[in-house]
């Protein structure tokens, strides 16, 4: 939560400027938002990445679009109907909803994703790099959906599983896996979904950029169920333990992988950087892989790291995590607010002093949303397992 | 004592007359609905089925909870939030939304489904066969999402496959498949989702009740392209050659399928079963089983059949479709309106004057909803390929 609410304030922060500009004249280029429902009109994105909204609500006193951070006030013409924009947004996919008299809610124009803690509306701003994640005439991978019971959390919990095109037909080959995860008040939905995984490894898979692999997609909240707790005692995270113990195995015996540390990655997004750097660390014998798109397990700290202590002490020996791992890689959006910059530039500066090989990324004019985790699976996948 | 009973004569008429104003007092036994949010304390069902339903809208005039057809007013209290209830609702799934000053928005307490034409709220009341599609600790299949481009559409269309538990690890089997087609203002998301259709098919082939199938869950709307078409003309539906020439062949190509007619079976609910009907009475070489769900081909009319015309004449011969149909099943639930009834009972009528065999099947207490096709599914899958 102080994570949710320090990330808000930063937001808020970060665009109170854009709301005083908002009274410039837009563009009138407006078209109906890719993730709209069937047949909706509204929401619209212009050329300049402004969204307008629009809404029947004949007796509200006050609708507002809330995008951003900021609160947009629309206006009411003489049939009821509100309409209201934007300024522009950066490129790429951003949750938002509308005010209606004080009560927040979806916008009945678009399709629903989960972020922010809540099933709510999304809009994507059409970006410079579409065409990776575009839906092609390529072959297209399946996402499948695993429903499994967690003896660990003793609660059903859910999967999605992406394998490449070619899986059904070839059933000797085995695949190399990728572990994919979400970021914090998102879940399991988020990559298949609003992060596109399965089109932009369709895409790449199409153009020989990256190997065909399989990618899983879980959800990285997992606690002990709370008759083990004190009454209130802060909930424990076991979703390492679930990864190692019950994600993995169950895998390896459904699906056809190639079941070895050198064809194993793991990866996640802000929240998910974290809990996967952490568990790559601890499971060097499961993983020879990293991806830590917008986060680390510094966060939010932007202090020096002592590598003697930092995780155990994990990356104290630089040569030998370099013989460990044959891809460790950090992405960041360029547009990013603190804590990421500092807690990543930090955690870098580390890697560097320890002579510890890695990537870096930047993804160019976007924050810590969506657009740049694409760009971070787009970059991370085309290294892997080759 | 004669006073106290006085008192307590006028409190039980003054609530009686609040109970007529409004609706009856409710059992106060809320519970959260099963497909709210995480976390998410509203909307609650009671074990009446009503629905109650609460958010906050502190500067509203008017708040409704809206379910059923039915407009319920929401009370606000000294906090802005609005809390209401409905009257008792039918056992199973339903669609619903808020209205808030006119608006009218999905509750943000609920996880939203595809129907009515637009993606919204949906509330379970906990059916008293609700034990048929739990998630139990059985053996779970797959739900796979399938991309692909259709020529006749010249459009991008998806379909859910779901593959029973074994598909991965029996790579010899081969397994028989049944279409199955959603209604009217709804999509192929409606049977994966709210139609449980996995989970109903998990239970009965973890039971032995049903064998081992694959269920294809396509999108029932296809039409030309609109190049083709004059500027006003109607669109022209091409699902059924969508069906025929690019769905069961990409299945057949894609999945380890038992490609012949006695192995293949369609099914559909309301359209979806007006719509299969005509598939497989001009299509008898691609299946032999049939289940109309809430509907047949002759909908909307109620007037008798004249087997000669109907459908091309399909019905004339009755001791041919004997042999051509292996199960040719109807259903319909008890509290469905007109034209519902009175177009299936012409429907029979026709089938019994001709000889042709048929199984029908009421739904108790269910109307044209979700529960009444989840119970169709659960008798249909029984009887198929065996």
């Amino acid at each position: 939560m102080k994570h949710f609410l320090l990330i808000l304030a930063l937001f808020v922060l970060s665009t109170a400027n854009l709301a005083i500009a908002q009274t410039s004249k837009a563009i009138e280029d407006f078209k109906p938002s890719e993730v709209n429902q069937p047949g909706k009109a509204f929401p619209q994105v212009n050329s300049e990445g402004r969204v307008r909204a629009q809404i029947s609500a004949p007796e509200a006193k006050l609708v507002q679009l809330d995008i951003g951070g900021v609160k947009y006030d629309m206006v009411k013409d003489d049939k009821g109907i509100w309409t209201g924009e934007s300024a522009p947004q950066d490129e790429g996919f951003h949750y938002y909803q509308l005010n209606i008299d004080g009560a927040s809610v979806p916008d009945p124009g678009t399709k629903y994703f989960y972020g922010a803690g809540r099933w709510g509306s999304g809009i994507e701003i059409p970006a410079s790099d579409r065409e990776r994640y575009a839906l092609k005439d390529v072959s297209h991978g399946l996402v499948s959906e695993l429903n499994y019971y967690s003896k660990l959390t003793q609660a059903w919990r859910r999967c999605f599983v992406y394998t490449p095109p070619g899986y059904e037909a070839n059933l000797n080959v085995r695949y190399p896996v990728l572990y994919l995860q979400h970021g914090s008040f998102e879940d399991e939905t988020g990559w298949p979904t609003q992060g596109k995984a399965n089109l932009i490894l369709d895409n790449l898979i199409a153009t020989g950029k990256a190997v065909p692999m399989i990618i899983v997609m879980d959800n990285g909240y997992a606690y002990k169920p709370k008759e083990n707790s004190a009454a209130n005692a802060r909930p424990v995270s076991v979703f390492e333990e679930v990864m190692i113990t019950e994600i993995i195995p169950m895998i390896d015996s459904r699906f056809r992988t190639m079941p070895d540390r050198k064809h194993r990655a793991i990866a996640g997004l802000s929240m998910g950087a974290n809990q996967t750097m952490r568990i790559i660390m601890n499971n060097l014998d499961k993983f020879s892989n990293y991806g830590g798109f917008s986060g680390t397990s510094n966060y939010p700290s932007a202090s020096e790291i002592d590598p003697a202590t930092f995780l155990d002490g994990r990356f104290s020996d630089g040569k030998k995590v370099n013989g460990q791992i044959d891809v460790f890689w950090l992405g960041l959006g360029t547009k990013e607010p603190e804590p990421f910059p500092g807690s990543i530039g930090a955690f870098r500066k580390m890697l560097d002093k320890q002579g510890i090989n890695h990537r870096y990324y930047e993804s160019p004019g976007t924050a810590h949303e969506w657009q740049t985790w694409r760009r971070s699976l787009y970059e991370y996948t085309q290294l892997l397992f080759k």
